[in-house]
């Protein structure tokens, strides 16, 4: 009986959290290690679904990099990256959106109904979600269909949300042209959080967050300003794949999300860890 | 991070409870000594505010007897009771209604909003909830303004309940005639609950629940049926207070209410206890 | 038939007034004489069930020192002034609650439904309609428990004015810290009638209006302005508890109110002379 | 002062049976003195529009007939009747139609809107209201273009009355071979109020009610049922421009009105006195 | 089948047309020869229902003099015209009004609903609708009661429109002090198209469009700005009745309209020519 | 000009068709060689959105069978088919969900969107639309995961189709033990015009319609009942690839739906020319 009074007491201690995010919108940028372990999968479904249950409307951004070269070596295409980026032909494209909209997306949805609330799966097609354009590279190479928004439309985003169903969004844009373009997961996770003003974008990544030496977890920095990123980029501090990230943080804040949380999403139920206990983990970044 | 997460663990353990009550409304039935210890009072409007949160729609019924009492002795005025019922001049109606629904009423309301719910405070008379009529006595003696419910009009619950109110209810009836009635709180929370169609009636006790011999809370009945309650009577094990407790319920089960939980109020936490951990606490009472 | 027919020319002459106000929100300031007065009594709720037939929203707000101090006596508790103000200590604070809100509103409550409307009686608490701090007062004496308002959240009422009921309103104010404040009824429907952007505030009194000399009705100010009020102060005329209610006035006039009438509620259906025939009764307050 | 307080004691007076018919829909069958005499004109379109705020929902149907005689004569044309009906040919019904909506619907419309309401005039054809077939006679006469109701379609009325607009409806029907068809406005208003479950249907005629001998008044059968009227009509005491009202009221009822009054459209205000006073005017016909 | 191949082609031709309009509001003056010529009255009547169909809201404005006239003459009434105004007394405004309100318009809404829509005739007194003054003439002249738009309440139309009807509306206006005016229809409609924020304004006439030569259809001006028009009317290009359809135009522009056509409506589906196929037909009137 | 009015004329004679299906919904069963020629695809989803834009609500059920194959052979995987059907391992029910899902849809969507309508590709995992188990096959072989339909939500689809947008849905289905199944898309269609009510099911097919002598055109049944279905398969007219399709119809038929039309996908416009011309192509299949 003790433990039960104490599971309670845990219980009782997440409603003032509760009682703050009710109602709000929170957009997940879903990937890396969290979309590959078994057993964080089912925590961060759990998370998300539990999201839903206690009045947040959670919107789920998915990456899927690794999924998408498996299939290009399958299928003996040769996987290109260039300065980081994915070179991307039409073959390439095509494989990817295939990848991303038919097999990552579609098992987040299963996993998601089987965990007890409704899944939507849509692409930046679906409903005319992501308007895109051939990014322009400030290099002037070809990167092939790397794609850049022009335009979030979020209508069908918030009648899912409406209707009780979870929208799940694969980052894939279309242009007025009929060409389809890859863009990045953190930026489109970015701009759909601000077309939505959500209360919180919330990056799951590989690392313990923001450090300021990234091999050493003792130097997270707990809390960060958007206006501290030119010198923490001079520094060598941010650099490589938090590069993205941080352009998407500067282009959600322009577009009205209050609150960023690049959280480890390779501990287990971390995004409740965030939300619902004193203190949250990972690097907090703030407007300002 | 460890205890963090285990806490983590904790609340994404109640998610099965949170899916399954989702949207349902729940009548509570508040007294005893959860009404009087402050700590106690503190946790069953935690519990209360929760419910609210998680999308459960809770529903407050309250008694008052020690407060009526007390206000009567300060005004010298005699407390008579024959054969266990509280026999009710007008001046004692007059205090009645003035300590449930001025004091007592107006003390769960101001402590709900203080844990950040919106509470709304009403008695049988406002929105003409609970129309009643002088209660027929099998004895033919006569207990003064001791009232019987003659019909529910839920509407005034609805509109609060729909709008994001906690409905805080007193157990006063009214007559068409003009008059005012003290009614049995248990009784009026079971009929609320029958005409709101509610999942489940918890009743707050000072008691472990139903045991065979009241004495020793090892001997406490889990589960009983309905259709046990005769036999039950006729061996003594339900007696006394317990007897209009058992009616509520037989009343209850048939204006549509699907499960009963007679819970120990002197519990902490007891209501998310029964609700959210397994096995839950008390006596469960079913249809059948 | 003759007679008749006369009585439909008179209801046929009130269609003029009632186009007027049709959809309009009036605050009822009811006090005095007429909540004391059996006669008085029941034209004045038959008026204001009137009212919401013909189209308008009435919100009513109560007074009730002579009861508070009937039950301070009853109590041997000292009923003290200071200055004009009641003196408030914690007991006397619960007394003046629990006599407004449960027996003063539910009598009124009580008397509106048996004429054919439904009420619902709240007070300052519920939904936390009234927010409230100790009052400052110019002296830095010390009244105890005596509020000012710091914030109306008029939704409580407009919820149940739209699903058809009259709100009755006990001039009870509670703080963020846990606190209960007795505040002056006057103020509370000034305040409340400029929440609602009512379009009209009744004062109910216990004189014929502003008199030039209060003891000679004939001498009967019919219409002033506010920006009369402090040369009406100056001379003297406006003085004593007349003082209060030209506070609630300007105060309602800051927050939007377009018209308040000052009547006196010993004459029957006071209101009723007021809205539906020419002239009206007593004193009609102007911006201006 | 006296005076006003009688008037107030008199608007109080009507609030019983405000409260009765609250929210109720009655059909009004307007013609005869009171649609030609001006004064007369006036207090049935003041009734009317007192109708409509306090909460009851009137619809007009009028009549006509002295109105099409005279375009007739003007043009030449001559009235003929046969056996009561007017024969109707084409011109006849195009001049029958004009005179109708496009003069006497209008004028009405133009009187009500003078009142302070809002009318909207309209024929069996606007929004398909009145589908009709030639009216099949017991005596193989062919009166024209003399028509009997097949359908009523009362969403054009239920849209205009809930938006708050006073439907004012000329006895036009369509066939759907696209014919005009003349039709008795008594039969009309009896299909309407049936049509729209009316509460009441409300006969203006040019005599007293159904009186034992229509010469004398004082034989007034103020109340009479249904079942009574074969008696009544082999008595002969129903008979000429009485049977086709008898018919309209059977029709009614069949199709679901609970009450009709026949009154005296001769005498000022008489729906106000049917309505508000006690005892009404004039015959009240009831089912059963 | 290669017939109806070649149907189905020019349907799907239709689709850009179709996809450009939808949800949109136009406004059409219907009257000339379209109104007289039985197979033109099919077609302009089929075009209009297919608008509705296709999820165009169309509103049909009409005119009629021509009707008017011969009811004058078979009256015996004097057609008076000064200065190419018809001098309107008070028989010619009762006469005017019946016929277009009683006859052209029913006749319209009578085509309407037979093609397969709800049509609903209503002139400017219904809702209020058109609220008018006696038309001050730049001459003193006094031509009756011809009247001047003060105030266009378009909520009638709205309602009707949105509840699937379409509005079909005698120029007849009303003012507050009980008098009927006669109203060119072209201003009517623009007024209206004006207050509903038409897409576009349709007026059928009797010619080719405005032409260099109204003699010879070879010098039709396809588009003209509103700009152009002080050089036109200085040219003697516009004059006579082209004076009011400019009218018309220049008030459409400054309440909101975005283009005007006036096509020929001599011409069998000219709306349709007009809105489903390239170039259109007649002269496109712009803003600017 | 002639030209142009021959154009609206024909535009015109699609009214009474649009007329008759305006506000229904039909599903439309997208397969064959309109999926594979680029001019057959362009007209099939001009016809679509045209659909959508005359009022009416198309829903897409797409195939996708030669898609599936040709990735599996470029990914090495022998393509298995036992008695016509496909045999599906789990990596094979990967690939299907994939291509379906990620390339087929999603080709789809993009195509309606440049056609200027706004489509949203969800499979039977979306929304839990399509909940399946293995398909029980009457000879006891094990094809794997090929499911039979056990419930269909049909929310998701209608949220989407209120809110404007064209559902195209790929044939997937999921069980609640969290496989996935794949669906023969004939079927899926039929219960999906089913559980939507919809006015007609529509089966684009490789064929003319259902001949006598497949071979022969001439031999078309124009109009065949279900109850003809036995003895059409007695007689070998029903066989292979059609009979699925009949057993959609029989399903179909069962829940709701009133017509079927098996069209020939290989003529351009063909749903155009069934639905907006006389006489109709292919096949009518009708209940009885």
């Amino acid at each position: 009986m003790d433990k039960l009074i104490e599971k309670a007491q845990i219980l009782s201690e997440a409603l003032p959290y509760i009682k703050k995010f009710y109602g709000t919108t929170m957009v997940i940028k879903y990937g890396g290690s969290a979309m590959i372990d078994a057993k964080l999968k089912e925590t961060v479904i759990q998370d998300i679904v539990l999201m839903k249950y206690v009045g947040i409307n959670p919107v789920v951004v998915h990456g899927g990099g690794n999924h998408i070269s498996d299939l290009m070596k399958r299928l003996g295409k040769e996987v290109v990256f260039l300065d980081g980026l994915r070179v991307t032909d039409k073959e390439t494209m095509d494989i990817t959106e295939m990848v991303l909209t038919g097999a990552v997306n579609k098992e987040i949805v299963s996993l998601i109904n089987l965990e007890g609330a409704k899944a939507v799966g849509i692409s930046g097609k679906d409903g005319m979600l992501i308007q895109a354009s051939k990014k322009v590279q400030s290099d002037n190479k070809d990167y092939g269909f790397v794609g850049q928004i022009t335009k979030i439309n979020p209508k069908i985003i918030e009648v899912l949300a409406q209707e009780g169903f979870i929208p799940v969004i694969s980052p894939i844009g279309f242009s007025e042209d009929g060409h389809t373009y890859n863009i990045n997961a953190d930026i489109v996770a970015g701009e759909i959080a601000g077309a939505l003003n959500a209360s919180k974008l919330i990056l799951l990544t590989d690392v313990r967050g923001v450090c300021r030496d990234m091999k050493d977890e003792s130097t997270l920095i707990s809390t960060l300003k958007i206006s501290d990123l030119p010198s923490l980029k001079a520094e060598g501090i941010i650099s490589d794949g938090m590069l993205p990230k941080m352009d998407s943080c500067i282009k959600a804040f322009e577009t009205g999300v209050e609150k960023i949380h690049l959280i480890d999403g390779r501990i287990e139920h971390s995004i409740l860890l965030e939300l619902f206990t004193e203190g949250g983990i990972g690097t907090e970044i703030l407007r300002g």
